[in-house]
């Protein structure tokens, strides 16, 4: 039994797309004393998005009625609401000032992600298109720059139903799978563990956020001393289909 | 900027009722290296609620017909479902096999929180009465045995709606608040947080249980190098107010 670590990456850039994000990162991995076997790194969203040239100018948005209403009624910029509306499969909640959405991605959160905080004025950020392959992009440029692998983890604050404060969660993972399944273990007593499911992943990008957060300088963090289960990586396995949604 | 590490807090023993547990803690507190000023011990509700007396003799418990036809359908037990509608002061979802309910603490869980996995055969665990005492008391004992009063936090295994699998989080805390609130601070571009709360005793709780679940013999875990807010303690700013649920 061992000590896990986390240990904020510093990098003071404001990035920009074209940025080459697996760039900085092994950089500013190098010096927060470089990268082992094993290592976890969590790469906060509005890094990866400002990258891959997510932002989004709001005088160039048209807001829809729905948008227009809804901004009212939450007190809101109406063309945020409509980048978010653009963003969205499917509305869960529109009441209230509350928009909650579930993203293209399969993401049931506010505002479809959507966000305006540590972004230029005028603009707002949208999530990576697919941040599974944003993760998979960063595990390949931390190899080709330091010669290790690192399982990788997007990650992004959400809500939680019922309690109040957001937590940060993963949204993309690449070189491992994001969540520890129990079910046919036996417990202490040897009875069997009937429905212990992990996520993991999620508990590693709260972790990170202890470090990124704290400070406006650190994009991403290194977890060591933690090994996720094997697996082909991909969010997908978090997400609860819509099919077995409880809370319609 | 530094590290935040997450310490493994070993102890075999099996608790039993009546138990000493912040002296059982502070003896395997000290053989993991000791405390040190600002640390934070996150403990699990297993190891409290078995010292606290709330183990439940399946035997002993007489199950409503409610409780039953539940059962039938989800396949469960149908004495744990009493147990858990007990513990329950509304219902949130009830159908297809799953029992959601918020409990008397106001927290909001399958199964009011009533579990078997690691208890002795025939018998549930309730959650602690007060995990806020349960934290203050813990917190008490720690100073009493160690000289430093550390945050405490209980913690438990909770699904997030929408999402696949469990994450800990806080379900009791002593000694700091559990939320940073960074309304009215700005961005690093001025521009306002407009709704930026980060429940970050759900991060410490999550962070903790990749140390304390791998292994059976971990009830608790010290975390090193993150300050939480100053505050009263409590979890109650933790949990959304019934008025204000949408998910009804």
């Amino acid at each position: 039994m061992s000590d896990v670590r986390i240990i904020p990456v510093p990098c003071a850039r404001e990035f920009a797309e074209g940025d080459d994000l697996g760039a900085f990162l092994s950089e500013a991995v190098a010096a927060a004393g470089g990268l082992q076997a094993g290592d976890v790194v969590v790469v906060t969203q509005k890094a990866v998005s400002k990258c891959e040239g997510r932002l989004r100018r709001l005088d160039d948005v048209r807001p829809s009625e729905l948008a227009l209403r809804h901004a009212t009624t939450a007190g809101a910029d109406a063309r945020v609401i409509e980048l978010a509306l653009q963003e969205a499969c499917r509305v869960v909640r529109m009441s209230g000032g509350v928009l909650i959405t579930q993203t293209h991605h399969g993401f049931v959160c506010a505002n479809s992600g959507v966000d305006q905080s540590n972004v230029p004025p005028g603009y707002a950020l949208l999530l990576p298109a697919d941040p599974d392959r944003s993760a998979a992009e960063l595990r390949a440029a931390f190899h080709q720059h330091t010669g290790i692998a690192p399982v990788v983890i997007v990650s992004d604050s959400f809500g939680r139903a019922w309690r109040i404060g957001q937590t940060d969660v993963a949204i993309g993972i690449a070189g491992a799978a994001p969540l520890i399944d129990y079910r046919g273990h036996t417990d202490r007593f040897g009875r069997e563990l009937r429905a212990t499911m992990l996520a993991v992943a999620d508990e590693l990008a709260g972790a990170a956020e202890l470090v990124t957060r704290k400070t406006d300088g650190a994009p991403a963090a290194i977890v060591r001393g933690y090994a996720l289960p094997d697996g082909p990586g991909g969010i997908a396995s978090l997400l609860r289909p819509p099919s077995e949604d409880l809370f319609l």
